[in-house]
């Protein structure tokens, strides 16, 4: 069974070495002293390693059961719920008015890596929950957030939202669900949805379904939507369970990963929804949670991926075979360890200077997060908008490559279920679906994002990049080793959005040919950008003697390695664009 | 249910008008005229489509019993196995004088081609068996010939491989099934087997295991390995069937793909095997059946991927979602089909010419074979050989990477294994692991292959694509989009084999840890130099009058996509190689 260590010192490094938190002036992040973090990491990390890992093959190999209608998890899926409901660790940085810890978000999304890891199917119950309690918070009124935050951020209940239908997903102007307007006030919703993770199940008393849907009046398209509260029981006034409403799991999907979690067809008969937020405004409301929603996906992408690659480690410790080419590095065992091979190390140290610079990126923008909501800083917000499709896009390409990569260390073995590694790949490559699949975070990445605002936000970090390395420029080693290739990559990545902007009235073919390059691209010089943060804050805690200079140096080394091997991808991303949409639009449908 | 169809006319195209088999000169070619090849790649399509691809599914959901010692194969697979046999398909290229009908092994690959993209689990129970076929037309006795051959290439008995054990895959030195030799000349084989594909299962007879196993007096490591026929029922001297022998399957893997295949543990208990080949030859013996079941995995590949991408086309001109960007393509409709949307253009692009250019590469191999074995053509032969890693590793990675884009343009509908979009990632996933993981095919590559006789076979690759180039050079066109790209990846692939060479010695690490890019570009370069060769022939085609122009136009652009968007990565490989083994070797072990 596959084993599972939180990455805490990586993890208080990027808090307290590259962010420094401490001296970041986000209210909130004053109290998030080291020896505070490392506890709360810690405690997280055995909550993980003891209790959602060991479910992570069982819970695989079992699946969810439709009987009756009842959805039943995995065995041991329940008194691990109840264990994290305990431990307070779905409440961490909500909204402590509500029942919330109140932490920053910067702190629920390093627990949330540390959960991820262990157990991707489980915690996407406590997942979707917190996407439905952020939409409640920042839409519903006084009454809604009263008579639902509590009992949903305890996770007492729990949350799902309700997107897609059999015949759309992207284009949710097709949607075919309706709401009937009711004399009371509240609506009857009638429609099938589908892809619903934990639609139904065990774990909760209840179950808060938010679901979009066509109200009379809104016009064509996705004008015409709105947002619904659909609970599984209806609420009494006194917050008690009421009759159960006419919504029922159909079916669950038979998924090729993240098995632990069900994946529901939603039947709504008439159910009795509430309408939340504005009228004919649900993509709107919708679109508000979609930057944290899709961090957290391209969070799920890399933690996968660490899982992974933590296994690929001990296998390449553990399993010999061969020998050292310069020379048997075990010479009293009958073969050396895989790790000696430098084809297996190459391969090991793209995992490590993924998942670490991944880490970063993603800490990084989880503080813009915090930045845009604790501080109203309308660069971070706007910044952050920016960058969400290159999380969501980039880490979960790159994290699912690299979850293939770790189970291709493990060989022959690899392939065998009982070993895990291969749950990873197959959870790992959900994340490039969900959410809006990868070539549509391509899309808003260059449609949308990359003009927004006259292009403030994309010059904005430029600029910082700019910054950064002018401000390091005097130190000869980082020079050459990090902001040289930096300044490069970050060059071809303006190369391209010139491209892109000259290009989107006169051939928009051309330049939507190019997106997916252009995010990737974005995600390198995102990443190249990380690792030259982090080895000058390497480098600074070393020549301060803090910390572990093994730990620091391994860092420096690993930096190096994703400078040297991976940022120079940018010039072939941008060959690609610059041979525009010719070749692929040229051919007739039928010629395919 | 997924489609196939097979791609017969790409097919007769690349017999035909590339290859130019009927002016080849190779003994048997002439006899394939288009015809003849037509007709038998039809019939073969016909039992794809209406026999095998229809299995497909079905075999990967029931899997695999192992009940009382008793594999049972999917539902459907019996019936199956025997329309294959009855229409002589198992024995389509092998020797005549043992009931085969003598074809070339090239188109023997065709075929191999069309079967595998149906339904690749099935598949192997004839695929293992033609290996095994092989193993003993190269190595056995003519009594091993007579008695084994005909009722094998009739597949009423079918073969394995048995190298791998529990503890060594790769590192054969480190086995431990033994073998005694008994007074009657043959020898008692004992020791357990993993991953045995078609180990045991209910369509056929009789089971014929090769298996490698060490025999007294043969030294350390893989020197004292030698190949057993071992037969599950041991062969009276009329070829009757006699007693079981001592050789069972202990188990079935669960894999991660390929369910409909058996993978079994199987024991040898002391059971009667006879030496094939030389005493203590064993590794060689392998090794000489290597670069045809190596050719046979790099087909596995791109077959699966061609499947994928069948299917991905399928779901983009049927979904609809959205609208053109340039204005509504089916304005009719309440919504465009994805077809019409650049970024899944570019990603159906990128697939069909992969595909299509790993066929040619593949095509290509096994024409080589053929000089090889049909004319003793010493070129053929070496140039096979340094080919045959580049087309296992880098079809097989590639052609994973394309059914992982294939599955993408399903969104959501792909990751349900109904739809068997998943499968085909699964399924290809197998292809880079078995075989020799691709790993091992780049060692293979740059540590063996690259200067075997001096390097001449590495030079006469690069003197093949130098003639190619100047023989066109007169074609503007050509050149500009052609041959100015392969020049570029030539050069790169060339200046990446001169660091090979010079660090050999010096810097082995250094060396190695560039071996998987070094493969990956010499892939790039191989199927630049295809697509080079099918724009000439369809340019050739389309200015004798010969073929559809659509087909032949569509064919060149394809081209141009390839040459404009994947080769230019040759220069990434090659700026990684150039980044050495400074950063891969640093770590200490406990730093990962």
């Amino acid at each position: 069974m596959p084993a599972y260590t939180a990455p805490i010192r990586d993890m208080q490094f990027l808090l307290h070495e590259v962010l420094n938190i401490a001296t970041a002036g986000v209210p909130g992040y004053d109290e998030l002293e080291p020896d505070f973090t490392g506890a709360v990491l810690e405690a997280a990390g055995k909550v993980a390693s003891e209790v959602l890992a060991p479910l992570n093959r069982s819970g695989d190999a079992e699946g969810c059961r439709l009987e009756n209608g009842i959805v039943r998890t995995p065995k041991g899926f329940k008194a691990a719920f109840a264990a994290m409901k305990e431990g307070g660790w779905t409440a961490l940085d909500s909204d402590p008015e509500f029942g919330g810890q109140g932490m920053p978000y910067l702190m629920g999304t390093a627990v949330g890596e540390i959960f991820v890891s262990a157990n991707m199917a489980f915690n996407m119950y406590q997942g979707l929950t917190h996407g439905a309690v952020s939409a409640i918070e920042a839409h519903g009124s006084p009454e809604q957030k009263a008579t639902y935050l509590p009992p949903m951020i305890a996770c007492d209940w729990t949350g799902t939202m309700n997107l897609t239908e059999p015949h759309c997903g992207t284009d949710l102007g097709l949607m075919r669900t309706r709401a009937e307007p009711q004399p009371d006030g509240s609506y009857r919703i009638t429609g099938e949805k589908i892809f619903i993770s934990a639609g139904e199940h065990d774990l909760a008393e209840n179950i808060i379904h938010l679901v979009l849907a066509k109200a009379p009046g809104g016009g064509e398209g996705t004008r015409g939507v709105s947002l619904f509260i659909v609970p599984k029981f209806l609420v009494n006034p006194d917050g008690s369970l009421g009759p159960r409403n006419a919504v029922s799991a159909g079916k669950i999907e038979h998924k090729m990963g993240i098995h632990g979690n069900a994946t529901c067809v939603m039947n709504y008969d008439g159910a009795t929804g509430y309408l939340l937020g504005d009228l004919h405004k649900g993509m709107r409301a919708m679109f508000t949670m979609m930057n944290e929603a899709r961090l957290g996906v391209g969070l799920q992408g890399y933690a996968v991926a660490e899982a992974a690659y933590q296994n690929a480690v001990i296998y390449a410790k553990d399993r010999l075979q061969g020998r050292a080419v310069t020379g048997a590095a075990n010479p009293t065992g009958p073969a050396d360890p895989l790790i000696v091979h430098p084809d297996i190390r190459r391969t090991l140290m793209d995992q490590k200077s993924f998942v670490e610079g991944a880490r970063a990126f993603t800490f990084w923008g989880a503080s813009l997060i915090d930045r845009s909501r604790r501080q109203g800083d309308a660069g971070a917000e706007a910044l952050i908008s920016l960058l969400t499709p290159v999380l969501k896009g980039f880490l979960t390409d790159k994290g699912f490559e690299t979850a293939v990569s770790a189970q291709q260390v493990w060989g022959g073995h690899g392939y065998i279920e009982d070993n895990g590694m291969a749950q990873f790949v197959r959870d790992a490559r959900i994340a490039m679906i969900y959410e809006g699949a990868n070539g549509v975070q391509a899309l808003d990445l260059v449609g949308r994002k990359l003009a927004a605002d006259g292009g403030k936000p994309v010059m904005a970090f430029f600029d910082l990049v700019k910054s950064f390395v002018k401000e390091h420029e005097a130190d000869a080693g980082l020079k050459a080793e990090f902001l040289g290739p930096l300044k490069a990559a970050s060059k071809d990545l303006q190369a391209a959005a010139m491209i892109f902007l000259e290009k989107a009235a006169t051939d928009p073919n051309g330049a939507l040919s190019g997106a997916s390059d252009f995010l990737h691209m974005f995600g390198h010089t995102c990443l190249g950008l990380m690792w030259a943060q982090m080895a000058v804050a390497a480098q600074t805690a070393l020549t301060e003697g803090r910390g572990d200079p093994a730990f620091l140096n391994a860092k420096i080394v690993t930096g190096r390695h994703y400078m040297a091997r991976h940022l120079p991808a940018t010039a072939l991303h941008l060959a690609r664009i610059q041979a525009g949409g010719d070749t692929v639009m040229a051919l007739a449908p039928e010629a395919f």
